[in-house]
């Protein structure tokens, strides 16, 4: 499975990462008005309107299709479901509650009136639950396939946000839900298993076509200052850990068996443990929580919410070193994560496979 | 040339056109909130964050390679300026001041490094003299051509902002700068002429490549409150003065002889006074100003903004009628307006010719 993971991610020696631009970007467009909290670099930008009560912040995220999706594999419903949760994500990994959104979708000339209202209906439904309301957006013709781009404006709660760069070194790492869920479905899906028959096989697709983002949960963490560091898992912990280390200035150390994987897919040939650390769009948490606030942390979790785990800490040592339970034998973690721009040309077969190294850029 | 241009917009029955879906979202997401003072609908949304001196206005708008523009006719600086402008001038369209946006940006494998750089670049450069942050974005690979999704934020000035919906019969109509110009200088494209050799034959090129968005205009508009009723010109004069008047709850007179048309296109075939009716992109404004302001506005009007032309006015009567000048013989103006989904089936050949009516859905 690992070799399947890796290929949407081939190595290459291009020089031009995501990673890689987007800290050419900050460069050029890294200073901050007056207002504007932080720019490029984390989930959302975020500024304070002048006056306001709340810091605002800003997040874009799109799907491009036979990239981040086929429509053979995921229904319109779906689609409007996930554009919408990613970018619900992307605010709930800083604490911040959405409040308004756009949506842009280019579609082929063949894509039916009823398709487009479904796409909007299961966006809708996500939406009403979060509260968040549609605003704008655009609809247009598109030659080739589908795009769908989403932005999203959230409020904070008592101006309290969480970015990747908060972590200090002893730091205790949590995850929300499962790791490896959503990369489960995906495999089923290469598969042909497009139904599913056992429960769980329905848990993984369902997982990877629509997944929940952890808005109360990120909103939860923030206004109760738990959460030191935040980032969602949208490219495999294995990348996003990375990312949330850099910021924060550490390294991690992580117990493999504290990973809440999804070991029903053993079933269907997939390594759990792998896709826990390397499989994306989850969507889950992953947060830091200082070591005299865990307990605090544990106590009063609200049980209502999906649960979290305990997975390791954050280190002085800028590596990432895996060891089965703390104390046993260390190895550092490879660097398999996936990049959109490691996938050289990658058709329809190859791609399909999320890389979402959109959130990259910051918003 | 009035073919040319009705060829983007095929009649057609089909019933999803944008304006028609635009309603039904209306319908379905019309209800706002607290802080939304406006919705889907406009050029923007308009939004008060709790406590804040201003409001702010958030919209989208995305460009679509072979829909929207060609990579053969536009280069990538010219393609960084123009998405960014076309957002600009939605904000523009409000006198509303831009303040952060973002950019996703999806793109095949076989773009380059530098091409990347460069549409940054001429995004960058427009950007720093609007005072518009880039705050954010994606960057993700594309399986099949460009897309270009921008997202942005503005601010008010004295918590002024202009709707489509604000005009009254009997306002007089303006509109700034020169109409056709934009779809002059595709015409030239279409005839294979890239460079152009007379200054005409490259302003027309520049503007359609590069248009300016009226950031300055509008805002000015707004604070000093002469324009009652504004809406950028995306889609020609005759859809836009429609969708105008249709949110005002009037029709429109306009006088051909006032109108500031692109004369120099005769030159290469082109009907000047259809493209200033008809032709798209041309992202100028158009705003209603009260009869007894009228006179306070051609005053006071800064010399070094672009020119304004007063072209007709706002009429009980919601038809759109044509004269050569007040009291002249009326006509009533077809309409052919291009709409996206009117373009059926359209291949790169076909459909390259911007309708942008992306800024339907109302941000």
């Amino acid at each position: 499975v690992i070799n399947k993971i890796a290929s949407y991610g081939q190595p290459g020696s291009a020089p031009r990462s995501e990673d890689h631009i987007v800290r050419l970007l900050r460069e050029r467009f890294g200073g901050l008005s007056a207002s504007l909290k932080r720019g490029i670099g984390d989930d959302a930008a975020v500024f304070h309107p002048a006056g306001a009560s709340e810091y605002w912040a800003f997040s874009t995220d799109m799907l491009l299709e036979d990239v981040d999706f086929r429509k053979e594999w995921s229904g319109p419903r779906q689609l409007g479901h996930k554009a919408l949760a990613v970018n619900l994500s992307d605010l709930a990994a800083m604490g911040v509650r959405p409040r308004f959104h756009t949506v842009s979708l280019g579609i082929p000339a063949d894509i039916s009136q009823r398709w487009i209202t479904d796409f909007y209906q299961g966006m809708a439904k996500l939406a009403e639950r979060h509260h968040v309301i549609l605003v704008g957006g655009d609809l247009s013709q598109s030659a080739h396939s589908i795009h769908i781009s989403i932005a999203i404006l959230g409020e904070t709660r008592r101006k309290k946000v969480v970015y990747r760069s908060g972590g200090s070194a002893g730091d205790f790492l949590y995850v929300t839900g499962i790791l490896g869920r959503s990369a489960s479905g995906l495999g089923l899906l290469r598969r042909g298993v497009v139904e599913g028959d056992s429960r769980s096989e329905r848990e993984a697709l369902a997982w990877h076509r629509a997944p929940e983002p952890r808005c109360e949960v990120g909103s939860w963490l923030a206004a109760h200052g738990f959460a030191r560091a935040m980032i969602d898992l949208s490219d495999g912990l294995s990348m996003d850990l990375r990312r949330l280390g850099s910021e924060s200035g550490t390294g991690a150390e992580i117990y493999s068996s504290a990973l809440p994987v999804f070991e029903a897919s053993r079933a269907w040939g997939c390594d759990p443990l792998e896709l826990g650390f390397y499989g994306g769009e989850d969507y889950e948490l992953l947060f830091s929580v200082p070591p005299a606030r865990a307990s605090a942390l544990e106590r009063h979790y609200p049980r209502q919410y999906p649960q979290i785990s305990r997975i390791g800490r954050l280190t002085r040592n800028p590596s990432v070193i895996v060891m089965k339970e703390p104390g046993a034998r260390r190895r550092r973690l490879p660097d398999l994560g996936f990049d959109h721009f490691r996938i050289k040309g990658a058709g329809p077969e190859a791609s399909t496979g999320r890389n979402n190294s959109r959130k990259h850029l910051g918003a």
